[in-house]
């Protein structure tokens, strides 16, 4: 299923706007460069639609956002908007802070996203006005599992109902829907939520992917986050007893830049539901 | 002596709100997930309030302050202050600017800090209001050694009683004091210096133990800076010929990953004196 | 012919004043750690000029310029102008914006560099006002091969005749200029452009080399752009077959930690032409 989805990130090597957090930038940059896509991070008002322009793709991550950063991403999401170019929404820690929980929804009314993706906490935010977002992870209240899987589900559809947007919930179960169709995936490790940027750097990763493969955003974004889950299973596979978060870090980019279609192909763990 | 306190910070998972630099900002968050903590980074003035709120600490890095940063560390701390949280502050390159110095002093008149930790360079000009700073890195005519030890402890005694706070300063030789009790710690290893960051990671550190054990800032400080040091020792000992500053940072994270509470009681070299 | 000049930044420790960007500063900074030298970044108006004055050197990338750091660029250039600093601009992505390229003009125009090093596309947009940057990475129309060696290097000797700087053209083939002699340098590896911030973590190099040897700043820019080659190599001579781009950027800075002049000696490919 996801031969060509791979390999056209490769070949074509999409260019990718990143409005994004300090935190975990130059993880995404990695991430990007790892995957095959070219990574540009630029948040200033006066030259985000330039370079929304010369790029195939926009990601905006409102993990650091700010008053002088608001504005840009406002600006070069409508930029994308009007050219057609795919665009993924992280809206890190949205229910945190009233900015969080009032900018995404601004962004949410002004632009058009191609995907949504955040943690279970953050997704409800978005669906409900509300959830128990606890800083930036979720909150344990919130976790995926068989009993709240159906829930979460439902969730997610109707958030993509809402918005016309892919819908991304990652955590223990992942969830991809755009509401008519939905794939849970059980790719992943735990450690994942171990490092600061795991969900940062899918989002990139998602954005290198529905930008390459523009066709069909639903399955472009269903091959990203089971690559991502699966690359995670191979970096913990490296560590040795000694071995921590930090170089589970590094294990998981290399293991994107490694990443090649057979191996996406035969141990992707996806349902259709 | 540390047994609690470690495992508190596992058990309780502390969120540390960090208005920090963006040097070495991804370091101090994997540090803190390492370490069992949660953290979450933001530094916009119209949101500081709101996530201090929902964390349990401040920890608060002048190494890139700015003019929007500024006025933020002061409203975050205050927030904190009314809240009974814990809070740390890291006055990086305090001396080598004028802005430097004047933030510094304004956040220690206007905000208690349950603990200050720099370097010798940056702790003399705070006790002193002058010093040889030299960047963000210790001047040579700073260090501590056993001439200039009991000279350091006056000065860290002196600014402890003027502030009220734990003070900590990192060298060859470490010390804690609130003033009335004083530790000298000598874990660690010289290749500490040759990474950007160690300073801003255990400060980070610092702020999620004292957060998980708020009774003792002084114990669970000193915990803290035992733990880094032997971390320290731990990374280093991995190390192989070809290895350098890099894959130690990468070893350093690992290693306060995999730290438990046995490891820590039995290499912890700290004296009360 | 480098034997003084690595050994210089060893003993001399040049402390860097960084005005960067903040997806690759961490990087820079356990660059300039690694080398032997000593970071400092900031970036704020109010400070710039008293940390310029106490550094020895001047490295400013605009890779993630912002209207609050532009003037700061412009005021630390001037101060380090004034004092006799050595100076390096980093033009990333010049010609993906109008501010972009606005910006580098207006500091070619006020400040006097000392070494200015971009890819092939980023050195034609400064030295024909027009180049195809395509985001930061260097066009594919723009690379440097045999049949356009002649000619990138007549670009790089009229920019340096313009600006009175020693140019750096980095790519497959490396161009160090100062419109009098010329060197091409082939040392490197193509996994470089694998990693964001190679380019990024030369110039930081680049700057403390010539901090510690300003006599010849063309000589000491050949031996860092040859250092940073050949860690490159060394850095790819590790990679297992598992390993990626990020284990790559670690012993990239592993290998400059290690580096020592014989092996720099006997290694670096340059050649005056």
């Amino acid at each position: 299923m996801f031969y060509n989805i791979i390999n056209k990130v490769k070949d074509e090597s999409p260019l990718i706007h990143n409005i994004t957090n300090y935190v975990t930038v130059n993880d995404c940059a990695n991430t990007l460069l790892a995957c095959g896509g070219s990574p540009i991070m630029s948040d200033d008002i006066n030259e985000v639609e330039d370079i929304t322009t010369i790029c195939g793709g926009l990601n905006i991550n409102i993990g650091t956002l700010n008053k002088n950063t608001i504005p840009s991403m406002l600006l070069a999401g409508k930029k994308a908007n009007e050219l057609g170019h795919p665009t993924i929404l992280d809206p890190v820690g949205v229910g945190a802070s009233q900015l969080r929980t009032k900018t995404a929804n601004k962004l949410l009314d002004e632009i058009n996203f191609s995907v949504i993706r955040g943690n279970v906490s953050e997704i409800k935010t978005l669906a409900l006005g509300s959830g128990t977002t606890k800083g930036v992870d979720a909150d344990i209240a919130d976790c995926i599992n068989d009993s709240t899987l159906e829930g979460t589900i439902k969730l997610a559809k109707n958030l993509s109902q809402e918005t016309g947007s892919v819908i991304v919930i990652t955590g223990a179960i992942d969830i991809v829907t755009d509401s008519l169709t939905t794939y849970i995936i059980k790719n992943g490790h735990p450690i994942m939520s171990k490092i600061t940027g795991s969900g940062c750097m899918l989002t990139a990763l998602i954005a290198a992917y529905i930008t390459a493969s523009p066709s069909n955003f639903l399955l472009s974004t269903v091959a990203a986050v089971c690559a991502m889950g699966l690359c995670g299973e191979i970096a913990f596979s490296r560590l040795s007893e000694k071995d921590g978060n930090s170089t589970f870090r590094n294990y998981l980019i290399d293991a994107i830049y490694n990443l090649d279609d057979t191996k996406l192909e035969n141990d992707a763990k996806y349902e259709l539901i």
